[in-house]
């Protein structure tokens, strides 16, 4: 078949009539190399993925389809988000989509709403769907079960502390170190009367990124010899009851000169509960957030905030999901060093 | 095979045994009715769901996988997202799964990110993975190329206009009349002055949001007898450049007192770089924007805003979805009403 002439145009009744094997012929390579641009495997010249590329375009190639058939893989990862209104989540999707978008592979996502069941049965329709690896956010699920589903399918492990697994990966930016972070900024501006607002889990606290927050707080408080003033505020489970726990927060005489907050979810809501009392910020409470959510940039909120790199960690999640669906089987556990942006909340 | 010892301990080893006859069997109900209860199908008593519901809990029945073989269903929706940073489309997932919750179907997103190519190769992938049905939010494929895709799978499209659509269904808010909520509050202010900050969109401008705003804000006018007052200030396409095309729009001493802004979007950053400005709001420029983005309510923004009730549009879209996927052929073109949040930025 002669598919020079299909260019831009898709005529879906067409679909699955050209193959890989089509492909190969037409760019005059072999099989696997056509096979190699397709997955973005590393090593592939710049040469060889040009002429492949345009022989793709040219014939008007869906490799989703055909490549199945012949390799067993479906070009697709799926990715388990806790939810999608935390601004923070979007930036790791930009980071995985950002190293998937010159390769053939697409992401699906599944919003799991820190539901175990839910998270379960998303997990269960991607290895039903045969998709290629996927990328857990902040999952609610112990190791074991992870450790149960690596063994059908590629997983890497995001927001979620578990250096000991062996069959599957995680990617963390270091959150005990961010948390430091913030404490020191505090005491360098001279405060030492510092409280932490943190939050209740109580599934999985062990691995979360919540659990080392308060760890890497507490150990910054004890550095600065400040042990037995360190105090941890912690909000309910539940987001829907936060507006009044902050309030509660705020209208405690007792409330500390600066306050390091677990995320931006509550420090934005916090600062703008403090302006409404005129509780001056940063002269009477100093916040520093986590997550350095676009909103907090804003000049009317001008959050200080710790910045996890959530681009940087959805890239790297990605890229050592890909390592793994290549065939790796040691697990790495890595971790990303986190930075502070300090603006008017505490600067 | 006796399940009833089974309940919460699910081992992974065991999947696929137990089928939806053994549900059937262990419930003393037909298949048909254990079918009806997987998907939530209208006229499901909740005597049967109980039923239905205990046994598959007491036989850790997974739907996703055995019910696939005998009905050719995957209990799957795809939702194709233009992005997901945007704060009005959690919403509209939350929309979705609060329909889909008591059942047993899962939505998966796919991120198109407003670009044509990686849009129809998400589709591709839906169709491929034999999911039930998809939503498309907002789109950048012609209408022939949706009913296209059409023959191969329901689809219901949201943030689309295209009432004439003969083989798949629109779910909309009426966003003419959310244009003109926001003018004639404007109006009933005493302003008269009023412009319109709007975006350029290239592709399948005809059927969409952007410009069925544009038309309810020009007929707004027009109604109050303000035709020639009527101004369009477009925004370009690349988001990137927005802050400085909205601070140019702020520095000309020739803008209008009052402006109804096309999203949120531009309406937060506008009200942000106002403040930076020193230029009073509402009294020197009063905002409306669109999507009551959760934002817009803190009160260091304080923005008005119409709302287009995402949740209602998602919960709305699945509905019509999932009555596509019974058998419906006639296409339905629905609309919900908008309403108007008035705060400090024009009240």
């Amino acid at each position: 078949m002669d598919g020079g002439g299909e260019t831009k145009t898709k005529d879906v009744g067409q679909l699955g009539r050209v193959t890989i094997r089509t492909v190969a012929a037409h760019s005059g390579v072999s099989v696997a190399a056509v096979s190699k641009v397709l997955r973005n495997a590393y090593g592939v010249s710049d040469n060889l993925r040009n002429k492949v590329t345009a022989s793709i375009d040219a014939l008007g190639y869906r490799p989703s389809r055909s490549a199945r058939g012949l390799r067993g893989r479906t070009f697709t990862i799926g990715v388990l988000l806790i939810d999608i209104a935390n601004p923070f989540l979007p930036q790791v999707i930009a980071g995985v989509n950002g190293v998937l978008a010159p390769s053939n592979i697409r992401a699906m996502i599944g919003v799991g709403q820190a539901e175990t069941q839910l998270e379960t049965s998303l997990i269960e329709s991607m290895i039903d769907y045969k998709m290629d690896g996927v990328i857990l956010v902040a999952p609610r699920l112990p190791s074991d079960v992870i450790a149960t589903f690596a063994r059908d399918i590629p997983i890497v492990v995001v927001g979620y502390h578990d250096p000991g697994a062996q069959n599957f990966d995680t990617v963390n930016c270091d959150d005990e170190a961010g948390a430091a972070l913030a404490v020191q900024a505090l005491l360098a501006q001279g405060l030492s009367d510092i409280g932490m607002l943190t939050v209740e889990q109580k599934v999985c606290y062990d691995v979360s990124v919540v659990q080392q927050r308060e760890r890497g707080y507490r150990d910054a408080m004890a550095a600065a010899g400040l042990a037995k003033q360190a105090r941890l505020h912690r909000l309910p489970e539940n987001f829907a009851t936060h507006d009044a726990a902050l309030s509660a927060f705020l209208d405690d005489p007792e409330r500390p000169a600066a306050v390091f907050c677990w995320s931006d979810l509550d420090a934005i809501p916090l600062l703008n509960l403090a302006a409404a009392r005129g509780i001056g910020v940063p002269d009477q409470l100093a916040i520093i957030g986590y997550d350095n959510s676009p909103l907090g940039a804003l000049n009317l909120i001008s959050l200080s905030s710790v910045d996890q790199d959530g681009q940087g960690l959805g890239a790297l999640a990605t890229e050592t999901l890909l390592s793994r669906i290549e065939g790796r089987k040691a697990a790495l556990h890595l971790k990303i060093p986190p930075s502070l942006v300090l603006r008017r909340s505490a600067g």
